[in-house]
């Protein structure tokens, strides 16, 4: 897969909607030999509304350096003139480095680690780091594993949090939380700014969080959810990636919800994470764009 | 349809879940010649737990006056020594009397008009009123049309309120809000205990309250929901008896998710109501058992 | 809505895929003043693969004439370049005209004047033919009824079809089988390709033909599905649009599995003739591109 | 999980529809002082209709002398008398031996050890068989792995499906064929009535036999599905289990089809396996009843 991946890039644009957007980046694409291969576009309809444009292009024998003077190129004659400020031009043959942090449930972890082996998610896992070491052995086949114990104090917790960023420094272009049990604090997610994806077991806003579940099955509700979003420091409050449901009834017990619920959120997340390595995913102030396959 | 449920009754039981009930019930049934079509039983789990129980049975020959000594004969014989206080006994040949609120919106309504006309819901819609004219037309083609307007002070409220609890009485055995714009006073609430059906514009208990989709959209949801629920006294707080949700992207303006969501909500409400007036719906707490088709 | 859509147009293009036809496309659209709103594009990734791209695109104050000079110009300045036999480029502000035929069933079609009635099937329907009379009434409180009975001989159903071509004549754009329970012959269908469309009650190529719900009851599927194509002179093997499926189970007598079915067939219709009038399904083979909003 | 199963039983019945035999079964078990805890029915509507019914119950210290003892009461007090000719009443406590088939494809296979391994499949999985040598790894940090390779001769092949019957010989309760890529033998599928679950990755009776996912992409349909059934002597036209879909679209490719059919193919596996080993299937003709959770 990686070899057909070799000179394909992705040109991702957000920017203040004008005229001639379209012409200026499919113009210079062409110009510089530059095939298209998939392209999406949104505008969204507000007064004063923004661009959004994400173009999949193949530059046949573009390497590293190629694409460094490429994005220079478009820099120049494209970005400056639209006054671009948020775009990017990202390789698609290299992966992206991530982390996965976990606490005792194994079923989103398993989720991503087993599309991983099957390259359905391009991506380099460089460790998956737990507050437990329960998962040290399934998770060891794969990648790394780490265990970081949490302790109940401010201080304990502060301190491990400071390891495990020292940990990820330079190991993590995005950090994904699979049910990590631990509330991450603002300097952790400043450093990683919409590059912490959680996936939170309920469709948010509803049951914003502890405890879920048991608050579903107090509400009677019947569907259950999972809502793959960027980590803010608001607590589950980021801009939601992806949700899905699944039908319950009043036969099924709280367990029965849990385990309903693994299915939706280990899939919710996985499609979350594989759109964020593929650049499908654009923030848009608390909202995403999603360009899907 | 009619004729094939002569001599079908549905006897409904919630009660304090003990040993021998299946075997006492379904024995009584039995021994009186009433041949079982449905069952559908269901116990909470919890300690002390309730039970719940929905037969559906034919007596051959049975009319309102059998129906009436049944009961008496199951009171005596089985409700008494079980102690359950909670249990009815419907004839499935008898249309439930059904009254429809409205305001200006059309979807759910016709949605309702449409089935009914259809025969899926089995019911005497005895009057639709709505606090617009607007919708008289389409309705009187079908069913008669009340348009009782609502000022804006407590009083006119009050005084309206009363004019439609006039014109429901003995004409109502279920009352649908359809999307009506109007919050319902304790007393009216009171008067028709588990007897008001609601749609609400969202997955409750996502977006309580106003104006859910200008929320939905400004949150930015993957999916946007509705939910049938019982009116109690507290805001969109009452027993869920049916939700669904329909998926939606960064493309979708506000209209497209309110077009969307009527969508969802007249399929919801439509089920809602066909559950309730086939005695498919018992409410447990805050919660409901439902035994769908 | 009409109002908004004042000197909107949709450039619809299918041809073979080469190098720089995006950049022409919108360089040209840019170079005449027009706003592009949305823009969808697809490339088949075969060898010598086709090129699809739907353009919608606004030009302030473009009427009938200066639509048809920026067509003329379209052809001249793009279409020739890149040897496009296959495009269009519709006014958004004109409705297409619709014709109905039906049977005796009547969901289908009444989802369909349901939707037109709020304005969500942008079209006029300027008739419902059926080859029965029964569905005269509802229907004529919405558009004109016409009842062409069709015989049972070769020569009678010629005759009534014969009928049927003369009323459409100038009158449809496109015809639509909700339920029309007579196979129409090449001739008919040579009159409109890739303008009539129908709904088969099966999830195609599933049960192919006659009967579908009575031998999927047989066959004990666990979904029935709906499918809308266009119809080619093979029965039921044209370009498939919209296909979905509801969830049945043991339960349910073939007259659940219908009821359900009906459901499912009125959406699928639906959705398949609002993206047909809004241009946004390009035949490909037997296969369709559709470009969902 | 096993503890709490100490003392539960199974009673499934398959009868000819006669009245009383809900009473007769529900007061054998409450005489005993047995304790229903779920209980499901469903009589099949037809004239001289059959019966079909599935108890859970609880009868406070049984264990298997326990069970057989009141097997054989039931036998004489309750099955003789209503000519129950089809009837099994399994220990709850006990896990079904479990034998997998499979060639390369690991994600069907996978999904169930891993919901085996979370104890959602209760069961012994004994072994897993395939006619490659590449999944043994994976496989063996679970179960045993048995490499059978398969010529290409019929000689090859019935000498192969002999080993394997061998093999099986006591260790199968159940054979799951998790994309076994070969099509065994009316001896082989004698062996095991009802008892050798294949997953077909289309929605029967579409596509039945080989490549689906091509023919799928040929025929561009608008969703994809998997079909868990038993095996019977026909090809794919065994009793259907479970069935789901998912939606694809024009841009996907066949490898995308086939990802996201991977996805349909595990889940409607495991759902339809975990609802055998639980007594949860019964089959009626060439049809199932399955009374879920």
């Amino acid at each position: 897969m990686s070899e057909s991946r070799k000179g394909v890039a992705r040109l991702v644009v957000k920017c203040q909607d004008k005229p001639g957007i379209v012409a200026a980046v499919s113009g210079f694409l062409h110009s510089r030999g530059a095939n298209i291969i998939h392209s999406d576009q949104h505008s969204s309809d507000a007064e004063g509304g923004m661009f959004f444009m994400r173009n999949e292009f193949y530059l046949p024998g573009m390497d590293m350096d190629g694409l460094e003077a490429f994005k220079q190129e478009f820099s120049r004659e494209v970005a400056e003139r639209f006054g671009m400020r948020c775009w990017s031009m990202n390789p698609a043959w290299v992966r992206k480095k991530m982390a996965i942090l976990v606490s005792r449930y194994d079923h989103a972890l398993m989720e991503l680690l087993w599309r991983w082996a099957r390259d359905e998610i391009y991506a380099d896992i460089t460790m998956v780091v737990s507050n437990h070491p329960d998962l040290r052995e399934p998770v060891e086949t794969f990648v790394p594993f780490h265990h970081v114990p949490v302790g109940r104090s401010p201080e304990e917790k502060a301190e491990a949090e400071a390891r495990i960023l020292d940990m990820l420094e330079g190991q993590a272009d995005v950090v994904v939380l699979a049910r990590y049990m631990q509330i991450l604090s603002p300097k952790f997610v400043q450093r990683y700014p919409m590059k912490v994806i959680n996936i939170h077991h309920s469709f948010l806003p509803a049951f914003v969080g502890a405890d879920p579940y048991r608050r579903a099955a107090e509400r009677g509700v019947k569907l259950i959810g999972a809502t793959a979003h960027y980590v803010t420091e608001e607590l589950d409050q980021g801009p939601i990636i992806e949700q899905d449901v699944i039908r319950v009834k009043h036969s099924h017990s709280i367990d029965d919800l849990k385990s309903s619920g693994a299915d939706v959120e280990r899939h919710v997340l996985a499609r979350a994470v594989r759109w964020h390595v593929e650049d499908r995913v654009i923030v848009d102030g608390n909202k995403t764009v999603v360009f899907q396959r």
